[in-house]
């Protein structure tokens, strides 16, 4: 599955709002293109978007590259700057971004083409890394699983959300793939159903045994004690291992604690923000209301209705069981247990 | 607003499965179509399908008004049992039944005309007292309420859902009557959005400042410190005080216990069933895949996706902060403290 592929200079993506009706594609020429794409969600997922992003940076520098030097850089942080701005939870698209703007930044005296060939090569090697890490992370976590799991999981960090292998998708595709006997519980993930449209799909793709239940339905079926884990992803990790992830996360974390379910969060270093303590400090973004009231182009409340619509939510690092890394599980206490990692991440 | 009524001999009801777009009502003529608005949930909520199966009973002794004694009462009986089985879980529904088959066995041996001028009071006067008690449960409700509240509600348990004042709506309603500075977190309650399409409705109806949030959305704003209160209503409370209510309504009373926030339930004698001792004992209906799969006519899940649809869960009492009934607030320990109405409810 090809969920973002570059080709002759243009950035094809799976639009993931038309699925699972429809499997279409769209194509991205400009960097603008690729930011509307993040809005609206056509491309979802933290590690996905921070590819996107990446790709978003390549396409600048090549609309740019007639620019004299001076300009072309210039145009290239206004891009890393609007690019940065579509999304504010995940902060795997500002690490992608600024991996990339580093980079021009050390080298903004080289030619323009020496440059765009060095966003080229660091984007590739972005996309290389994803692939590996997306592995690793499912290796790891399926040594933690039993047997025979019934795994709850929410939203989608699949295939679709890394543009690879998947995070909590993937540590549930090895296990499977070793021959554990899985099955999954896919929570819909209201409101835009990511669940329902783009995990059912994938699992039923890998010929995973699956059971596609609304939101609400989580508690009941691990009160009945028929959810032996639940793995999720995450948009951005904090220093002390609180995690931002899709809305409703929080809950399941919760109902975890109260039926003693362990509680996974699959995620990459690119996912962690070491430059925030706790998850005080994410920024959750609020999406438009249309969202909540409709779905597609049924209208399924009344006018005059307020409306929330926050994305994501914290949970505490005191309800994670574990977090799964490309370097391993990492355990509580997680501000002490990351602490070498902040390094590593410092360094490189 | 007239969610049910009787009109030339036939009951004509709000269709509920058009909200909000459309206010539009269907008359039943026959029990049968009685039966399928129950089924199909153009009729729903506790109260209001007992009361819907009450006048069932009545439009069933109408039809068979010209047959002889025998049958008639066998006829009435097989309509009982036809009505009764439309839903399992919401104990109204057989209460109203039977307590009109009772009077029918009890003088089954008078005149047809007789017998049906019995139905039509009984009916009646079930009609009156569910008004009565809903103003009682507002009542007594209202005033556990702080002047201020943040009140989260799930599924609908208003005006719609008991053909009167409502449940746990009625409470909210009369606090805001009184003057009490109450908003409301209404959820929008998948699969079939009774939160988002009725709930929503009403309250906009009523002025009283709510907003709509997906279940999934309720843990968040609970740790957020926005919610005072959750009071929802019940579909069947056992012996000891453990209550099926909509799905999604256990997952609200463990996030309340984490939170340490008044969990209430606001409930009629009608939905309480004695002959139960716990929860344990209460069935759950599962309703069709598609309801998940579909909302309206958008297909939201691919083929292939196994799906679970349990309409209701059972909150266990351990997690009820008190029963708001007609009688008053019920606190825990609620085995003891519901023993007195047991012998009430057997000796009525």
């Amino acid at each position: 599955m090809e969920v973002i592929k570059l080709y002759n200079n243009k950035l094809v993506l799976i639009d993931q709002t038309k699925l699972p009706n429809d499997m279409s594609k769209i194509e991205c020429k400009t960097y603008k293109q690729v930011a509307d794409a993040i809005v609206n969600m056509k491309v979802r997922g933290a590690p996905a978007i921070g590819i996107a992003a990446a790709y978003g940076i390549l396409l600048a520098a090549l609309e740019y590259k007639d620019k004299g030097l001076e300009e072309f850089i210039a145009n290239l942080f206004q891009a890393a700057s609007y690019l940065k701005a579509t999304r504010p939870t995940a902060v795997n698209l500002s690490w992608a971004v600024d991996r990339l703007m580093e980079l021009v930044d050390q080298n903004r005296n080289c030619p323009v083409e020496k440059i765009i060939r060095m966003i080229q090569d660091e984007t590739e090697n972005i996309v290389k890394e994803n692939k590996d890490t997306d592995i690793s992370i499912a290796q790891h976590g399926a040594k933690l699983l039993k047997e025979k799991e019934n795994i709850l999981t929410h939203c989608n960090a699949g295939a679709l959300a890394t543009a690879a292998y998947g995070t909590a998708i993937g540590v549930i595709r090895y296990a499977f793939e070793q021959g554990k006997d899985i099955k999954v519980f896919v929570d819909e993930t209201r409101p835009l159903l990511q669940g329902a449209r783009l995990t059912a799909w994938e699992l039923v793709q890998y010929g995973i045994p699956a059971t596609l239940i609304t939101d609400n339905m989580a508690g009941y079926f691990m009160s009945k004690g028929l959810v032996t884990s639940i793995i999720v992803g995450a948009d951005r990790i904090a220093s002390n291992g609180d995690t931002a992830n899709k809305i409703g996360t929080y809950s399941l974390a919760v109902l975890a604690k109260e039926h003693s379910i362990p509680f996974y969060i699959a995620a990459p270093f690119s996912s962690f923000d070491f430059s925030i303590e706790t998850g005080d400090e994410i920024i959750i973004e609020e999406r438009k209301s249309q969202e909540v009231t409709q779905v597609e182009n049924c209208i399924i409340a009344p006018e005059g209705i307020s409306v929330a619509n926050p994305a994501f939510d914290v949970t505490p690092n005191r309800l994670i069981t574990a977090l799964i890394t490309e370097h391993g599980p990492i355990y509580p206490p997680f501000d002490k247990n990351l602490e070498k990692f902040k390094l590593i991440n410092k360094n490189r």
